[in-house]
């Protein structure tokens, strides 16, 4: 496809996290630099979201923030929650409850028996219209043979019980990362949909191994599971649509190091075993997470026209996702729709820097920080320093 | 298994990593301190070791840094060599030659056909009772499904390959990491051997993801490859024995930080794509490799008692490799034996002090610079400020 530019109608990001803060500050205003109209926001604050009050004063915050950007709400999962504040919930525009792998299974190895504690709560949901949105992955657990490389699978056959339980519940496996977890959403009927993170359609395993700027959950997995991923989206299947799963975090937890952590061991000696994970190993972890909010639709567009899939772009991260969730209004469609143009890759300079990822986002207030201050506002984009093949056209 | 102490004959490694320069100043006399007596130390130096004369200069400078502990030489198989220098170095005492995947695959997707070159090599390998030592990997290639999970199964054709070629020459498959690699080994016959780690015999994928510190390669599997390697240790199999790949690095390397490395992004900004790699990944990637050879015999005892192993201990980290190298001269053995102590690991603090695992070890001309300076030569052992089960008694 040799295209010089494309029209693509409003791009929706149908996962992104925007924490709280001066974070928030920093990242909130790049979900519209890269391209995108509406942000269904993740509920995993500190404390996480789980009333109608919490998700309605945090989407304020968030408006505040960007006001030409839509952002839709949603609960975390918890005991807490009760069919009435689902009702609740639903009446004041929040759109869906989220699970997290820790709600799932909670005193148990399996989660199923917990799932079933939660059978009221997607009873209203689903007559309510509410979108449940699963993170597919069941814990590690080493003695039953479970590791972040099948969790996801493993995870599968609570996907098929809720869905079978409750066929009308809109359910969406996010950010799915195996050909199982694709194969299982085709499998299902009209009402489960799927994300997919852009990160997910360019990585594999050898990527994030010993890289943390690429280390997320899920993991990427095999060269064919990102075959897969990228199968279903050139397909243009219907029910898979852009949830970009971005995530920021600071530098200094995204790269760990003996200035802003000490050495590992220097913790675990000076406060003994605390430190120490179940497996004996020193905490000195990555965060987990890939930050693409401020560059999206021009990444996607140019990883989908790298596996012959561009003219599935607004399908991809529009037409689906919006179609999946009902927020496919003409009007407010053609409103957020964005013109791309393709860049140059010649020496042209000037298509160039506007082109290349940048090396770091630093919050305005935290400019003069030295990198070696933990506290340090910044975030690490997906691809820095890489060019895009293709630009926004800011009119 | 309640012993209070354990005699170990003479404790071998057939596989660490001694550096050169200042690094190896700091960790050669760790070989002893770790209750290791023979090393068996690779050739993988910048240059590498092709030639005898290297090899003996390089042994020499060991010696001089640690004169009570045996080290014996190897070379780096490359198109270089000859069989004539093959003759010479089993002359001179260099035991084996060391086959990485680089080597193996030049110009080629399967390697094989590299392999068949160097079979002059093997031919005189074999007539001098040589060792070929594997680096059981393929290079990664996602077009052909292959990434660091599958490269040591994808590897095992070729061992299959020069076993049947060569029946008399002995093999050693290094650093296992998966229950297909075991179960080749021992499908072969007495001349094939294999190395396993100690580090291997206790991760899994989830400890190192994220993780530096636990990152190395051949990375560590799934649970069910882990079992594999404790099953054929306890079995206590006399062609698989300890060979720790103890590999030290910076920690600069290990822990890349915005301080020593730079933002990511910022090294790519401002020198173009050449720090972006073929995947369009910037390069800012954590060090590959374990270090344990400081804390090696009692960290083997501590991790085969984990697993009920211990009565396999001196099978594992002595008897199996001195044979299969045919270092088991009696009087040898004998005089490197050691005695290993239970740790109390109650609140007696003598004991504690004694067997917690160090957070860093610092080349003492490096004591005072700091640790923002990426060129300090310190390194993070494995379970840095953890305790050990076992302790080395000193006499």
């Amino acid at each position: 496809m040799s295209a010089q530019e494309i029209t693509v109608p409003a791009p929706a990001d149908f996962h992104v996290h925007l924490r709280q803060g001066k974070m928030s500050e920093l990242v909130t205003p790049h979900v519209a630099e890269g391209g995108v109209s509406l942000a269904y926001v993740m509920p995993n604050l500190v404390p996480p979201i789980t009333s109608t009050q919490q998700a309605t004063e945090y989407l304020e915050s968030l408006r505040a923030l960007a006001p030409k950007t839509k952002f839709v709400g949603t609960l975390y999962l918890s005991p807490a929650l009760t069919p009435a504040e689902i009702a609740k919930a639903a009446k004041n525009g929040v759109r869906g409850v989220k699970s997290y792998p820790r709600g799932v299974t909670t005193n148990s190895d399996s989660g199923i028996e917990d799932y079933e504690t939660y059978y009221p709560i997607f009873e209203e949901m689903q007559k309510q219209d509410m979108i449940l949105n699963l993170h597919g992955e069941v814990p590690s657990n080493a003695d039953a043979g479970i590791c972040v490389l099948n969790a996801e699978e493993k995870f599968l056959t609570h996907l098929f019980k809720i869905h079978r339980q409750f066929p009308k519940l809109k359910i969406v496996l996010e950010h799915a990362t195996t050909r199982k977890a694709v194969e299982a959403v085709k499998q299902c009927g009209d009402t489960v949909g799927c994300t997919i993170t852009p990160h997910h359609l360019e990585l594999i395993v050898d990527d994030w191994a010993g890289k943390p700027l690429n280390f997320c959950k899920p993991v990427a997995k095999y060269p064919d599971d990102r075959q897969a991923l990228r199968d279903v989206v050139r397909e243009g299947h219907p029910r898979f649509f852009l949830g970009s799963d971005s995530a920021p975090h600071p530098l200094a937890n995204k790269y760990p190091s003996a200035v802003t952590h000490g050495a590992p061991g220097t913790k675990a000696s000076a406060s003994g075993s605390d430190d120490l994970e179940p497996t004996g190993v020193v905490s000195c972890g990555c965060a987990a997470g890939v930050y693409t909010s401020s560059i999206l639709v021009p990444l996607c567009a140019t990883l989908l026209e790298g596996f012959g899939a561009l003219d599935k772009l607004s399908n991809y991260v529009s037409i689906n996702g919006r179609k999946f969730y009902g927020y496919d209004d003409e009007e407010e469609v053609s409103q957020g729709s964005i013109k791309l143009r393709r860049v140059d890759n010649g020496s042209s300079s000037s298509s160039t820097s506007a082109a290349t990822v940048p090396a770091v986002y630093v919050h305005p207030e935290f400019r003069e920080v030295p990198d070696s201050d933990g506290s340090k506002v910044q975030v690490v984009p997906f691809w820095a320093g890489k060019r895009l093949g293709w630009e926004i056209v800011r009119s």
